[in-house]
Order: C-alpha cells, then sequence, then structure tokens
C-alpha cells in the first residue's frame, strides 16, 4: 500500500509540500547505464514552471532539479534516483488569512476532515506544486523509452477547441498555451488574459499521444494499461475525466462506425485503418500511437467571494487572493507528458519482467 | 507489482479465462466477523447474469457462487475469502473458427503480440467473463461499508440519454437496461432490439452514485479516490472513458460556475449548494455523494464482417458469430457497482489505519 | 499491502483452512509459454503429502491438484494459475472439544486475540495444510528457473546432525525424513519413533541449496535476496529461525576466517575458495551455491498434558490428541526447498525487469 | 514491487550512497497529529553515529537530520516525511584504488555483475551508512508506538557471549558496544583494541527485546509478525542470520520443553510461563516480549590481503585500508532497534486497518 508511490516495477514517490523548504522525487527501478544529468530533467521541469507568461501563476520558482543518489559519471546504477527541487518563492503570508476557511474547491475541508491537521500554506500537499516532482520523475522515464516520443497539448479551452486538421506538434512549445493550433492559441490568448484581469479562471482539456509504442505493453485486467493511464491521470491535480482513445464518443458509435480495421503491413504487423480505440486493447498496446485525453477544471481559487465555512463551522465567504494560475490545465500539459512518459516506462520494463 | 489483484489494504485477485472450468476472486484483508453468505453475494451475480433477457447475451451460465475459505459458521476470520463460479455452458466449438483471425476492437492481437500463446476461447482471460468475479468480489466489499448505497445504472445508451429529472432508483431493478428513466428504457427496448437483429452493437454510459460516504475517505496524490475509482473502472472490459462528478463538462465552466458552495450544516459539517465535483477534493470524500460516469463502447463483436488480419499476418475478414451483448455497457451496470464498493470499502480501511 | 501474497513480480496468493472443502494458489505473473500440467507439479505434492511413513500425520489426503486457468494446451500463458487442491480427510470431530482451549505454542490464542473469531478446526488458516498450496505454487517457479537444481533436507533432527562428509543427495528421497546422510537417517529412525510413541515431538534444521544460480539475482537493500529467503522461510509453519550461508557461526569469526577469496576463472567469472557468504554479497547472489537454513521448532500438539486457558479466560489442561507430525520440521523440507524456488524464480524475473 | 522501501501501511523508501552529497528516508503513511522535531529523531542518530569510540570508524558524520516535509507546527500531517542527512567526511581517495578490484566479502564483484555500472566509492548504495536513514525512519516509527520499549543490545561479540544473569538495561548506553553486562563490556574492550591493533574484524550478534506489545499484531502466513521482522532484519549490511524467541535452540527441544504453558492473568489476559516463542504464535503476538536476535558477519574489509580478481577479471591481492569499524554488529544494534521499531509500528497500522 503506498499513498505517495506510483507504477509497478518503476516507482517513484513524491514529497514535499507547497511551502515546505523543498520537494522532490525518488524514483527507484531505473535500469543502469541509462546516461542522466541534471541538464537533461531541467528542460521539462522549466516547461511547467510558473511565472514565464502572464498567462500563468506569478509565483517565481528557479525548480532547479538537484540529483542526490543514483547517478554516477552521469550514468545510472540501478539504484534510487533522489530528485530535489528547492522552494524558493513561499510568500507564505500571501496564505495566513485563509488558514482556518476552506477554500470550496480545494482539498483544505477534506484535508482536516480526514487528518484533522494540515499545512494550510499553500495548500500544503495538495498543492499543484507536486507536480514538479513528477515532471522530474517524468524525465527519468524518458531515459528509458527513448523509443517512444510524446505530445501534450492543450486541445480545449474554456470550452473552445482546436480544429483537429489545424495540429501542428511543432506549436505546442511557441505558445504559452501548449496549443498545437496557432489559430487556436492566438483566440486563448484574450480569453485567459480576460479570465485572469476579471479574477475568473477556466478549464480545460489534454491531449496526450505517445508514438513509437510497441505492441504489447500494458497487462491483462488491473494492470491494464489504460487503467494505470486513468489513474495516472486522475492523480493530478484539478482533474475530473480521462479518455482513451475516442473515449466518451465511443459510447455514441455502432460498433461497425468503432472497429479499427487492420490490414496486413509490411513486416508483418497490422496497418490500422483508424484508432478508435487509442492504441490500447484488452489494456495491452497495439502499435498504434496510444491515445488519452484529460478533463481539468478551472483553478477553483478565483476572487469572487464564495460562501464556506471555516474550521469552527461558521460561515464565511472566501475570495482567493494571492498569485494562482487563470487556468491550471495549461501547466497541466507537461504534467501529462510526465505521467504518460512514467506509466510507459513502467509498463515496458513489467513487459520485459513477464515476457523477456 | 500485481497484474490481477486490485486493491490497497482489501484487496482481491481474479483468475479464470471465458470457457476455462471456473473462475473466480480471493478477497483478502476483509476484516473480520462481518455475516457472509452465498446468499448474500448470489444476487449481485444474478444481476450481472447473462441470459436473463433477450437484451444480452444468450450464453446460459449459473453463475452459483461457493465460499471456499475465509468465513466460518457464516462470518468472515479476517484470511483469505475465496469465491468460485463455475464455467458451465462454454461451447467452445463457437470460437474455434476464429482461433487464428485477430478479431477487430478484441485483445487477440495484442495478446498475440505480448504473449505469442493464448487461450483464445471466448477472449480467454479478455473476456468480460471476468468480471463475475469482481460482482462476487464487490459483494463482500459492500459487507465492509454498510453505511453506503450504491446505484448504478445506465444513463445514456446508443447516444440517447436518460432525462435527469426522470431518475427513479426503483426503477433500476424493473427494467433490463439498468435504467432508472422508465421513459428511455422504453426507447432502449427498440434500440438494442434493433442492433441485436442487425447484428450490429451500441455504445453506453454507466453513472454510479454511492450515497453515505463520509468525509475523510481517499488519500492525497496517488492513492485519490478520484485515482482508484478511474483505475477500478477503466480496467473493465470496454471501458474506454471516466469522469468523476462533472467531468469533461467542468473543462467548460469558469471556476464560479465550478464552485461547490458551503453553508454551515447542523452539526458542524458543511451544506453544499452543489456538487460539480463528485463528492471529492484533493483526492478525499467531502461526505457528499460520491459521483463517477463510465463510457462503454459498443460490443466488438459484430456480424458485419470488418477487415482483419491473421497470426500468419494475412488479410482475413472477421465477423464474430457466436453469442454477445449487443450493449455491453448495460451488463456493465452491476460490475461498475461492485468496483465502487470495492474501492470505497478499500478507503476506509485505509482510513482507518492511518487516521483510526 | 498483502497478508497472504508473496512475491514481487512472480507473486502467489494462498487461500484455504486446514478443514475447509479446498485449499489452493494463484500463482500471478508467471511467463508465458512454459510447460505445465498437473503431472509437473504432482510428485512435489506427493513429496510433502502427509500418510506415507509412521513418522508423519496419519491424516490421509490425495493432494491431487488441479489447474483451473492460466493454462492453455499445456502451455502457461501469462495469466493466473489458479492450483486447487480438495481437502478430503477432515474430520473436524477430531478437534471439536479443543474449540474452546488454546493449545501452547499454538496460534489458537494470538488468532482469537486478533480477530475475535476463528475456524478452529484443525487450525483453520494457522495449519500447516497451508503449505501444500505453497508446494504446488513452487513447482511453477521451478519452470521458471530450470537453469537452478534445489536440494533441502533435514540437517539435524532432535539435536542429532548429519555428517557434512556423508551428504549425499540421492539419498534424500530414500528414506523418510530427507536426510541426504543414510546412518544419519537409521539413528533418527528410532528416534522419532520413540517421540510418536511418547507422544511427544522433536525440533529440527532443514538445509537448502540451489546450484545454477547465476551471479546478479537480488538487489539492494530492502529486495535483498538475503532479505526475502529470510521473509519466505520465517512464514513457514514453526519456524523460528534462518540463516543465510554459515549464519549465525559467522558471527565467530574473524574477518579472515570468513573472507571468501576469489580467483580467476575460466570464463572471466571468479573461483571461490569458500562459500561462506551462502552464495550472496549484498543481497545479490554471487555464482556460488546459494545456501539457506531453516529452525523448525517441535510440534506444539503433543499428549502430555499442558497448563493453559479457554477463551473464558479460565484455567485449562490441555493434551493434543488427533493426528499430528511428530516432527514437523521432516515435511517441512520440501516447503522449505518450494520457497526457495519460488524466491529465485521471482528474482530472476525482477532481474529481468530492471536489467535486462 | 519495491527494491528500496519497506513496509505494508507505514512504508519507508530509503535514497543515498556512502559517499554521495546526502542520503535519506521518505517515510509514507504516518499517521497524523504525533509530535515530530528534528531533536526527536536526533538521538537515535547520534547512537549510531560512528568515530564516537575507539571502537568504531573513524569517518566523522555530523549525521544531522532535517525534516524536509510531511511535519507542520512541529506535528505530523500524514503526508510523506522526508528525512534528509548530508553527507560530510566522504573522503573519495580513500577508495579510488580499489574501483577496480572486488573486494572479498563485499557487494563488488555481485552489483557489477548485476548492473555494470557501479558507485564503487565506500560501496555507494551498499554501504552500512544507508542505515543511517532507517535509524531516522525508525524515530518516525518510535512515535506511532509509545506503549512499546525496544531494546537493542550485543550479546555476544566474537563468540564471546554476555551472561543472562547479568542483563541490566541501563548499561547498554553506558559503554561503546550496546553491552548489558557491564562485565562483558570490559571484556571486549581488549578485544576489539586487538582486532582493531590487528587489521582483523569481529562477528557479533544482537538481540533485540520489545516490551509492551499486545497480543494481536501481526498478520497469518506471508504477512507473519516474524517474517516481516526476519525480512528487516536480514536486509540489513552484514547480517546472516535472524532467530525469534528460542531460535535454532528450540530445534535442538521437545515439544514438551518447547511448550509456553499459560495461567490465567488478572485481566483475562494469559500469564506465560515461559517465552520459547518470542512473542509471537502463528505469525501474530500474543502479548510477550517479542523477541529477535541478529548475526552479523566480521567486518569484510580487513588490512590482510585476501586473494581476489579485478573487473577485468585478473588476480589481485585486496587489502582493504580506509575507515572502517572493527566489529560492524556493534553500530549494528541501533540498527536492528529502528528495524524493530519500523515492522512493530507497521503493523499496530495494519491491525488497526483491519480489525479496528
Amino acid at each position: 500500500m503506498s499513498f505517495n508511490t506510483f507504477g509497478r516495477v518503476l516507482r517513484f514517490s513524491t514529497w514535499g509540500e507547497s511551502h515546505g523548504p523543498a520537494l522532490g522525487a525518488v524514483v527507484d527501478g531505473c535500469p543502469p547505464g541509462l546516461t542522466l544529468r541534471e541538464k537533461d530533467i531541467q528542460p521539462f521541469l522549466d516547461a511547467r514552471r510558473p511565472g514565464q507568461s502572464r498567462y500563468t501563476t506569478q509565483r517565481k520558482e528557479a525548480d532547479q532539479v538537484r540529483i542526490l543518489s543514483g547517478v554516477f559519471e552521469e550514468r545510472t546504477t540501478g539504484t534510487p534516483i533522489h530528485l530535489m527541487i528547492e522552494n524558493t518563492d513561499q510568500r507564505s503570508k500571501d496564505y495566513s488569512e485563509i488558514a482556518r476557511s476552506y477554500r470550496p474547491g480545494h482539498a483544505d475541508y477534506a484535508y482536516d476532515a480526514k487528518y484533522g491537521h494540515r499545512d494550510y500554506r499553500g495548500g500544503g500537499r495538495s498543492s499543484a506544486r507536486e507536480t514538479a516532482a513528477r515532471v522530474a520523475a517524468g524525465a527519468v522515464a524518458r531515459a528509458i523509452i527513448p523509443e517512444v516520443t510524446i505530445h501534450a497539448y492543450v486541445c480545449e479551452l474554456g470550452g473552445d477547441a482546436i480544429e483537429r486538421e489545424a495540429i501542428d506538434y511543432d506549436q505546442i512549445t511557441r505558445n504559452p498555451f501548449f496549443c498545437p493550433d496557432s489559430w487556436a492559441a492566438k483566440r486563448w490568448e484574450e480569453k485567459v488574459e480576460k479570465a485572469r484581469k476579471d479574477g475568473s479562471s477556466l478549464g480545460a482539456v489534454v491531449e496526450c499521444v505517445a508514438l513509437g509504442v510497441p505492441a504489447g505493453w500494458g497487462a491483462p485486467v488491473y494492470a491494464k494499461l489504460d487503467a494505470d493511464l486513468a489513474s495516472a491521470m486522475m492523480s493530478i491535480n484539478a482533474v475530473k475525466g480521462v479518455e482513451i482513445g475516442d473515449g466518451f464518443e465511443a459510447a455514441r458509435l455502432t460498433g461497425e462506425q468503432n472497429a479499427d480495421a487492420m490490414s496486413p503491413g509490411p513486416d508483418g504487423k497490422p496497418v490500422f485503418a483508424s484508432n478508435h480505440a487509442g492504441g490500447t486493447a484488452g489494456g495491452i498496446s497495439t502499435g498504434q500511437p496510444v491515445v488519452c485525453r484529460v478533463a481539468f477544471k478551472p483553478t477553483s481559487s478565483i476572487l469572487t467571494p464564495v460562501p464556506s465555512i471555516n474550521s469552527d463551522g461558521d460561515a464565511v465567504d472566501v475570495m482567493t487572493k494571492g498569485r494562482h494560475d487563470p487556468c491550471v490545465g495549461i501547466r497541466g500539459a507537461p504534467v501529462v507528458a510526465a505521467m504518460m512518459a512514467l506509466v510507459l516506462a513502467d509498463h515496458k520494463m513489467l513487459h520485459r519482467a513477464q515476457v523477456a
């Protein structure tokens, strides 16, 4: 039983609170001999890092990762890799006035109901700051699956979806929204800016596509690739829905419409006519792109006062000042990519364990 | 690492293939002293049992459960509870001609790609028959959480949704679709009958509501109640999407719209003005109903020929004769309920472990 | 968290009570494609089976194993292998009179203190009958490690040890004591017969040697091969001590005496001058024989009355009639061998997972 | 599957190498609301700290622990507690000349055989320095089990055992050997000093007694308290044997001699006439003191040259200069105590989970 650990063969555990001195991830089970340097991890953290555009929280964190173990002479040794990131811009005072009030949509009340005692500074352990540790761990996972390319991008923001035909992976890093459709990115600028100015917030949908996953990763029943992806994604802060392939839309198709026909390919492997399934069948990869979609609710921290209660059970109105993302889904994209990498690397190793 | 096991404190492992002699579940970690008899489990299996209406597969299985261990004098002892169900209507000949052809949408190709060797009779381990073992295990879980009432029902079938206002939980067991809206159930009769006659199939969405879950179940980060539910549901055959609360719809709301305002309740606990969150915050229950929705793709077995390949890599057309559900989502409802019970019972025990 | 499951990659779970209808093991994680038939498992069960000589319990059990899943056309499929053994000679009446009295040395009081409710018939779940399921699972493990040969034998019985020089593995199956020293086996006949007639009991030490384990199995720190062997062996009924290599004797040596000197071997691998370490260093196999020793206490069921209490807290004298082994350590030998096979097969797969 | 994690409900993972920048433990599953400050942990680290007498290694480490997460306002929050200890006296040069030679008795060859690439500085991950992280984690465990008092002491050193009658727990901290028999401690001074001067080394046996463990902790079969203790102790560097209660001596007793007779106690609980069993029956605590004994081999690092090979397969003579404990068993005592605390705290929580 593990509360803060994820994975089967490649397992990582994260620790740390939003306003503690540091946070980190211990990655266990990584194969030996892989090249891994801080500079291989840092770019992923930089992509997720706050404070880089006006569309994300203004908290300034360097998010510099340090490798404290498990790597010797720039190569992994097979022992636990500890990745640590120091917090540098906590500003606890921003949060002190709501120490006792339960912010609607946040974990405040639930944590108190469970534990009785919580670190309320910036949400403590329930803060999305924890996802920095995942992104660092995800960089280790990527070293395990060089055959896989992962694209994660916002495909819908505040109800405004991208055009499927306009998807250009090269665009993803060229706008502050991880948006593969440059026209949509333009539209979203205004949308997010308005929400930010209004002290409001927006939801988003992140899509993630993994190319190069061979057939045979995954496992039946409770270790299905789909199930592990669902768990991985739903564990991200603010996520409320996960789809594999066509997802809910598949429930509206007939069997004929939903069938992914196969024909013989050049190397004995099938060529698929479509990918409604999102790259898995029976929980195991088919060699098609693995596709999942993740729904992020709008940031719960808003300037509009919302009725709530405090820890004494009294009525209060809560408005959340401080520094927040007007749309948490945006910075969710690198986190979704990291979780995809972690699940796939884990299943590559699991496959090797059972079927090498 | 467990391929066929689910749970943290209350853990169950299932075994068995569609056309093997039997299948079963070993439930480990159940508290001692709970009343448990075969007759407490059988009704749940009966609800899932095939062959009860023209709208499900005509395979006839008695699905009689036997308790082989872990219960003494009708009470649990705290040791593993083994529940076994014999298969009685296998008819392997129905499947023999497709032993070598990969049925599109099925796990045939993926299993062969992974394992090289598979029990092809009726899908073997990848058959939805495995869910009988889950339903039996779910009955044990229910004995652990008498304070919780679970309703699982089909809320959309072939794209035709129920009316929210028409939901009447008493209707669920009064029609062959586990439909809480009697008008929709009427409409669906024709819809499913047509699909069955055409040899086609339909998708469905199952909604599950758990009432009576106290605040405080669940855990932060990777053991979030939401994440465990997502994993549990996505591990069910044919499931392609999972939502908690408003799910993907939440991604289209603003922070103001999505906020679940709280006011002081009679006993110091909050009264919520809405339940967009679906009963969880930060992965922990809030005392509101826990709500999730599960998308089932249309049954992959259809009479319309679909191009595919066989294990030699040659092109073939596959049409799946034999006995199949025209809409697997229907019989998915009792399975979803069972998984909800198993996740909640597990988290009740997990909560007790850490915070008793 | 698993109460009744053992293993990391290859995991098995056992279920069943001494006097229930059956018992079994679910083996999960076994690689696909291995030949496995009931007749490959049965000989191991036969070796452990009671009632074969006057020196073991007279309970007559056929111990016929059935493979109920995970094998298709005599080959493993990679899905859970369920092995079931029906109980046929329970004779519950033998035990009924001690339903309320706590037998000293047995788990009766501890189970009641923990669970409040227990299956007292023959010790229920705490009976050594559970080890039949391990032996069946061990036969699956052996199919995974054909390169390894395991010898398990009684090296000391009632304080009377074998001569090291007299060890002849061929003798092990030629006497009723799994004794590799034919002279010792002769002496033990009288010893055990006397204990049996007196209604007394004897302890024993079982030694287990695994030949053919390559260097590199095992893992650092908490997954040390030594630690897993210790856990595996100490989980066997009546076991009170475990040693790897020289064990406690190593604590009496100097560093010079204990050093296993190495010299270059023909294939670049070291040749060791001695094996004080018992085939492991830092928790990882070195290529030498893996050696462990396991101490079994004398059977707690004896005819001599011992003061005890009953479940009301009253003083009682307990003498255990019924059918018992005068020395449980004897039939412990096949169980120790099975656990050795299970640990090694698990670590072979774990090694492949991380370092393939 | 976890390589560097231990525990079921209370789980801790350690990371770090002997000569890396730091090492640490992440303790997950700790209940909320317990008082925990660095000053509550430091004394345990100080007891294990090297360089405090001439009888241990002269490496000087401050071993200052920092709590980096999981504690807020001096109380645990239920989230992961990260304990970090910086390395300050690595002196890598001491080890550089043996980077390629395999030290007999050390993990050098086994690690290379497994991983191909290792951090050879001071043994890297295989160094006993890892046990500092365990001792820190053990201090958290102690906060969970205030009802339990643990004594761990060296009961035999270099083959010279203490007198049972002379055991005085107050003596343990009054000599540099954690020896409860002041006369033995005197004798050992000379013994260890001679070994140190000779560049030789000695083995030792550590005994650990836990008082105050109530009946009912532990679990049947593979989660036996005994099995978890065996695994915990055997995972400590240099340990080659573990006994519970009489251990191997029990194998030499008759059933009558080994029986722990019970009589009615004042509160309905039994009073035991003896404790051959070491406080457990069927893997569950009986309310008696839990007793285990742990054998440490002599330190493998000695000044006498021992034949070995290097990574090229050539013959070399290895003598290990540098700073080493002449008897690693001595500083093993606080580690054994920590592991006892961790296992007991875990089982207290596990018991609460299943039987609360």
